[in-house]
């Protein structure tokens, strides 16, 4: 059999292999897998180059299936690869399989979860990043993308970022079918409004007909040998091989009839022998230690500043760690670690969807992405977050100018649900320093965490509380203030322990004795020490009252038999300008507040 | 004074006002506003056509500042209108103005909060959809946009759908200053780049010198003339008309010396007579009062399915009400209202983000936007939910196929951290119903709430529980399960509720009482009835853990002096793909997981 002919008859395979799966299943998307088979076959039995018995192997080419609903086409290529048995991948969809409705890093040959349209391609960018400027490999980056996600703004960012970042090794293939999953998407068959649009934003484009494995081949070919980024884009047939759904609307996520096997000229066993890439060694950056950053004890420094400080020398300690942010480094301070480490630090302009995308994409090489910008921003990337977590991802972010006390910029520019959006991440930790040397040491903490893990840090200085040798385990928190006979307990974490301490001494010269706990580290929360609380809790937060600090001590506590009744402090209304102090006063979370919300629980009055 | 003379020297007056403005408070962005203040003076005199004394008027021009730092330009531009005096002029920035660091609602001139980069423009095409197919009125919308927020792919969005839609009222003015926060954009005064990918989008472009007056004003007429949206492409200096800071980097968001004042030729005080815009009637849709749906007791019909024909009826009902949806309306069932309603129907693609942006623009004009798509994706668009509410935005979103209950999709697909992330929210209503009748009264009270509404709706179809009469206030909740005597109290919320009458008909067999409780308002949540609670409560969810209904429920009972010990059951592992039940059961929040749990709380033992 000829090239052609494989690379036909393994077109033909994969689209029965997503008609078999499919139908077994009673769900899935075999339309959209068989509009994007030929383009698959020819990649994997021409051009793609992996090693599927080692798929950490950095020399492997990279392949992602932004379109992640085709998940028939990715299962049907393991199988085709000779990863994946007959067996296993009749499992499709069933509870306890690897082969989930969408890909996910459950199967060792996918390196991220799609599914979340928009995404596959600005991780490639991630990955493409770390090939070129990180590992300094020759693999290639494949993303085979939907004609309808492109309406997300992320390729776009995407698309940006690989021209500026000149990702000749990243290779986009657009799957033009023209259906959506309600109808005809905004372009339709004209492939020409897509290339025009990628061509404009610095890519170099290759329009062919999707079912022509000989153009296929030759685009491909083409694409390896430019020095851009190269858009493949395909028009296509959704259905295409079963006359029946052919080109039809309607048909979109759903199972078809076993009939079409025959129509596709049935079962296929084409394995293929995909070769390996040469053996190629990642580069390292040689670690060079240096000092750690110490804060004397009464000085002033804003936690961000620790962050950038704490970060750079981190980069220092341990060659794997690089840094992404958002166009905004010199307030988030991560401007410390460009400097310190200008080949591992990656300027992602205002385009916070990318900057996680491509934090996702460099893990995957086994880097240790620290991605930063505002708190508040970080929110326009929450979906990248989400998914990162179902690709089981390794990634830290760093969220800086959170609540209130930001001041004068005003509420757009107030992380205040930053707390509650990245508590509700699966696999998340949640770190909320109060001054330069907790939160250094969280940094260094972050290196070594599984999973998201988020810092928050405050724009202001704040009083350094904590010696240099302090240790601030996670799932841990500090008792900073443990009088006898204690009548009233304050749980605060980053701006508000200042508070609660300034409350603290005022309840003291009251005659109320306050504990005070700063709960650095939000989640998991120490929920050890909060159940030995016996007396009633004022919790206090700069973030809205929902799904903050305040709930998370709330639900540490829920089970217990006696709870103490509690006093929620958080931002209630929507702040406005003006200084930070007038905006934590406003807010009801300031120590004036903190103090009134304890001599309520004792029963005290406030003095004369 | 001629034309030219006075937009230069207003222009003037724009920059000392920034610069006054800023100086005196110590901090903000005169640079950002001297880069844009010809193109802002020309705009003022010579083009823009609003009434100050009525700026709620359907016939005004609008005006968005994307780049929302530019504050004290828009500032200087309400001065320079006459509705704002010198006094109040100057306390930017300062506690109880209204002149906040980045500009909102609080002043009546400001349709819509911005600060959060690239969404002024996604906002614009809101309104200049809903100018041209609700009002159909000939306003024109501009925006003023940086060109660091070019790098957002939500700006790409909006390029898309402007050009879909067809705005040719919709004009995008790029103030390309070439210097970011940090230091230069991707492309810096490269302006033919950004004209050759909006010209790709299907913009008409405009290139422009925009200090150049002429220049500046010959480009909004030809703006005005044109049967596309446009983009007027300006290279501007960021600082200009003070030398000392003119094209430097370093002085972004930094107040300058009022010795710049001197240099741009002292204080102005030009009143511009904006001229009124002629007056006109914005279309109404006729109301046509339809049958309300209805759902007969022990029928089943997903609540996704009921959101879609109570839309419809409600669009019947109500002229105002109108739907967007991200490219899923055969999943949300927002398809019903749109053959229903296809003038008010507006089909968003896969951009959720151009989604709530549109849904902010479109409430501008005083419309009543639904918005749907997954529960999942509409963490697509959180930043733009957050910034909807500090722009006291009144929008109502639905997120379909909320939870692990959707099956074998598969986690990408599953909203679990939509509670949370929407509890987040200042100013926003969260409702979930668990049947039909619950969820089409929740889509009519939605109707007529301010702020931002959230409805969470189910895939699966589930047993109608309620009769088509009945009530259900937002703050309310109801007792499905009210045995003498009781045991435990199951606070229950949509797909679970269903799984806790299962669960109390088991307990029941075995002696114990359960009372249930359908909490199908989470914010506000019913308080009262919570804290008249005397037994141990299972709280159960199909959500994380954090910031759902368990913890609403917690916070809710936060301060009663006694209170029962509570056992939160939520999803707590990535869940995989599987049918519904297998997936409630594997989370632990089906039938047996709550008998369970509630037996472990009462002391009783499973029974053999």
């Amino acid at each position: 059999m000829g090239d052609s002919d494989l690379w036909r008859e393994l077109g033909q395979q994969l689209r029965v292999d997503a008609v078999r799966a499919s139908a077994k299943a009673g769900s899935g998307h075999p339309t959209s897998s068989m509009s994007a088979a030929d383009l698959a076959a020819v990649l994997l039995a021409a051009h793609f180059r992996y090693d599927y018995d080692d798929p950490k192997n950095s020399a492997n080419d990279r392949l992602v299936f932004s379109k992640g609903h085709a998940s028939p086409l990715v299962y049907g290529l393991f199988r085709a690869a000779g990863a994946l048995s007959e067996e296993e991948f009749m499992t499709y969809r069933q509870f306890g399989s690897r082969l989930e409705g969408h890909p996910t890093p459950v199967l060792p040959w996918v390196d991220v979860a799609t599914g979340s349209l928009g995404q596959g391609l600005p991780i490639g960018v991630g990955m493409a990043i770390a090939g070129k400027r990180l590992d300094r490999l020759p693999f290639r980056v494949w993303v085979i993308c939907g004609d309808s996600e492109m309406a997300e703004g992320s390729m776009w960012e995407a698309a940006e970022h690989a021209a500026f970042y000149e990702l000749d090794n990243l290779t986009a293939i657009l799957d033009v079918n023209r259906l959506g999953q309600r109808g005809e998407t905004m372009h339709g068959w004209d492939i020409s409004s897509y290339s025009k649009r990628l061509h404009a934003f610095g890519w170099h484009t290759i329009e062919i007909d999707g079912h022509d494995v000989e153009q296929i081949d030759a685009a491909y070919r083409e694409a390896e040998s430019t020095d851009k980024p190269t858009a493949v884009v395909a028009r296509t047939i959704k259905g295409k091989g079963y006359s029946k759904v052919e080109n039809e609307n309607g048909w979109h996520g759903k199972a078809i009839a076993e009939e079409a096997i025959e129509e596709l000229g049935g079962v296929r066993n084409i394995i293929v022998d995909v070769p390996k890439p040469d053996h190629g060694e990642a580069h390292h950056f040689e670690p060079a230690p240096q000092e750690w950053p110490a804060y004397e004890v009464g000085s002033k420094i804003s936690t961000r500043k620790a962050y950038g400080e704490a970060l750079a020398a981190l980069g220092s300690d341990d060659g794997e760690v690089v840094a992404l942010d958002g166009e905004v480094s010199n307030s988030t301070f991560s401007e410390i670690f460009r400097d310190a480490h200008p080949d591992r630090f990656f300027e992602m302009y205002i385009a916070e969807q990318q900057m996680i995308a491509a934090a996702v994409g460099m893990q995957v090489l086994g880097w240790k992405p620290f991605a930063s910008t505002f708190a508040a921003f970080t929110s326009r990337a929450y979906d990248f977050v989400r998914m990162a977590a179902v690709s089981r991802a390794t990634i830290k972010v760093c969220g800086s100018h959170a609540g209130v006390s930001i001041g004068e910029d005003g509420p757009s520019q107030m992380g205040l649900e930053d707390l509650a959006a990245f508590r509700a991440v699966s696999s998340s930790t949640v770190l909320y320093p109060c001054d330069g040397n907790e939160a250094a040491k969280l940094v260094r903490a972050m290196a070594d965490l599984g999973g998201i893990s988020y810092l928050r840090t405050t724009r202001s200085d704040t009083p350094v509380i904590y010696g240099a040798d302090e240790e601030f385990p996670v799932g841990g928190s500090k008792t900073l203030r443990s009088p006898d006979d204690e009548d009233v307990t304050i749980v605060a974490a980053g701006i508000t322990v200042h508070e609660a301490l300034k409350a603290a001494d005022t309840l003291e010269s009251e005659g109320i004795s306050a504990r005070v706990i700063d709960c650095y580290s939000v989640k998991p929360i120490d929920a050890e020490t909060l159940r030995s609380i016996g007396t009633p809790i004022v919790t206090v937060e700069d973030h809205w009252a929902e799904g903050g600090l305040g709930e998370a001590v709330l639900a540490a506590l829920a089970d217990t038999d006696e709870r103490p009744p509690l006093s929620l402090l958080a931002v209630r209304e929507m702040p406005h300008s003006g200084k930070p102090a007038e905006l934590l006063a406003a807010a009801g979370i300031d120590a004036d507040h903190i103090a009134a919300a304890a001599r309520s629980l004792v029963g005290a009055r406030a003095p004369a």
